[in-house]
């Protein structure tokens, strides 16, 4: 029998599709190749093909936009949004709009030509811990912005680009994303109830029953969610209650970085080098004058989202928000746990 | 300078990047077909290679399961949930879940290889959106479900699978899809304080702007939205209010079938036949015995919302709820308004 199950955050039903008995291997990538790859201007030795960096990882005494780098920042060349301006707030009959203000940075996690982030070494992958971190600290100093989303595109089908050099992106705007404040209302719904956090129930009842564990290791776990959209979904959460990414000490940026480097490498190797995304979902800025989202700290948790691109969307899914999700979240930890890296 | 645009129903924002200057025909589909086609099991004579009809539209003389049909209903082959049986919901410690019950029915919608609902006569598509009312007021009387959903993926990109004959699908849920829910909620705010219907009043400016119409025919409008998420994202609404999609009377299901023809046309001829899913959006089951959403019939009103799959999508939308539109949806709706069919 096929189950419904409910995302405790957010409210949402998915259909587990138990019966079709897919073996998770079935799901491992044909890999669909995408366009021949581009020129780097990511790798070291390109700097003048981007724009001037904003951040950099280097040696004290090289120049900026010069080589001997280990990480870099720079403004994305086609931003979707605008970092000067005011936002002008404005209505338009029954309509709400404001100018498209915001950063748009691309985070060059290597100097060298390296495609997956499951490449990295635990110190490269730990700077960007820390680049995320300095880059989020920054951006809230500009109080037009309330937060900041920072994601990962890897491979073609996954938006990752004709580029195949290690990066992330990050993007800040003057609102918050519709599925964290689900995710806030819903934490904070929880909390009102129980006084606990939502996502720290989650964690202990996951360490509890092992059944959708795939890794818990230093301070951190990964688990597929009880009410996975996608086969191989995978949340990456930290054991210690905090709301806020930023608040991470340098132990737990390593912690991470190794439990990280793990994971991707469970999904390259027993996928097949599997596009995919991630998304870090942390609290937004809350700063002290705007009182604003005032209790945030004890009901809401900060955790990655992990999304493998192995099936097709079909598309009714955008105007339902009703997923089906052809594996059983359990089959694909039991995998993941079982591959060896 | 690109727009932050608010939807008005449900609140996400999104980013109109007006500034690119996109030409909207740069969208028009590289055909990706996918793999080759499979022989179809949906042709007139090949009824013993489907599961026995729910629903036909055949005349009088001839059996069931065989041909001479014009429209037929059959069990998905390979549904995602299970007709028989109790929901059963329960807990799993801290999680909620229930039995997959529920029904999973595909509309064929012409005994003809066609594989495109563009290419139907308005009869034929009159006949699908009959057979929408009835499948869905037979499915009513099962007190299990609260929902139908009822969509369709057309083309390889869209789900659509290997054989090209132009069908719909519909799922029947215990549960009610979170978008729907939360449009009822957006819905009734907007009633609360206006005491008006928030969709009526977004066809009277649509109309009145004439901005983002597309079409504008006997009974019916179909118009990009303001905070689209896609390129050519298209809704269509009935003028007259109403919450119910079975509500529809004879002459207007004529009118939606029409307007749905040179809607499709308009789309295959100016964006080279792209790959597009459509989802209905109508009030769930409001059973007098239940006291369901009791004033649901004055803030809520039916629609229809069409994407054509013409940009990748990149991931971070499905972990932020934040879309990127790379035309603004007036330039859309210029575009497709002197597509001439």
């Amino acid at each position: 029998m096929p189950e419904l199950r409910k995302d405790p955050v957010i409210g949402r039903w998915v259909i587990i599709a138990t019966e079709r008995a897919n073996r998770p291997d079935q799901f491992a990538t044909v890999s669909e190749a995408g366009p021949a790859e581009k020129t780097c201007p990511f790798c070291e030795g390109s700097e003048p093909q981007t724009p001037p960096e904003i951040y950099s990882i280097r040696p004290k005494n090289t120049p900026r936009n010069s080589p001997g780098w280990e990480l870099r920042v720079v403004p994305s060349i086609a931003p979707f949004l605008r970092i000067e301006g005011e936002l002008e707030r404005r209505g338009k009959g029954m309509y709400d709009l404001m100018n498209g203000i915001g950063a748009h940075e691309i985070v060059i996690e290597t100097n060298q030509h390296i495609a997956n982030m499951a490449d990295l070494s635990e110190e490269q992958i730990t700077n960007v811990f820390n680049c995320y971190i300095d880059r989020m600290n920054d951006l809230e100093k500009d109080l037009r912005f309330k937060y900041v989303m920072i994601f990962k595109n890897y491979g073609w089908v996954a938006g990752g680009g004709r580029v195949k050099h290690s990066r992330s992106q990050l993007i800040a705007t003057p609102v918050n994303p519709k599925r964290v404040k689900e995710e806030l209302v819903g934490a904070r719904q929880y909390f009102d109830y129980h006084e606990r956090c939502i996502f720290c129930d989650l964690i202990k009842q996951e360490i509890a029953s092992k059944d959708r564990l795939i890794l818990d290791s230093d301070g951190f776990i990964a688990v597929a969610p009880f009410a996975a959209r996608f086969p191989f979904e995978t949340w990456v959460l930290p054991k210690k209650h905090s709301c806020d990414f930023t608040a991470l000490d340098n132990d737990s940026r390593k912690n991470l970085a190794h439990l990280m480097k793990v994971l991707l490498s469970k999904l390259k190797k027993g996928l097949n080098d599997p596009p995919y995304n991630y998304v870090l979902h942390t609290a937004p800025f809350r700063r002290q004058k705007l009182g604003y989202w005032k209790s945030i700290d004890s009901d809401y948790h900060w955790h990655i989202e992990i999304i493998p691109r192995l099936t097709r969307v079909a598309g009714f899914e955008w105007g339902t928000g009703f997923y089906i999700c052809p594996l059983p979240p359990e089959n694909a930890a039991k995998f993941l746990r079982e591959v060896e890296v």
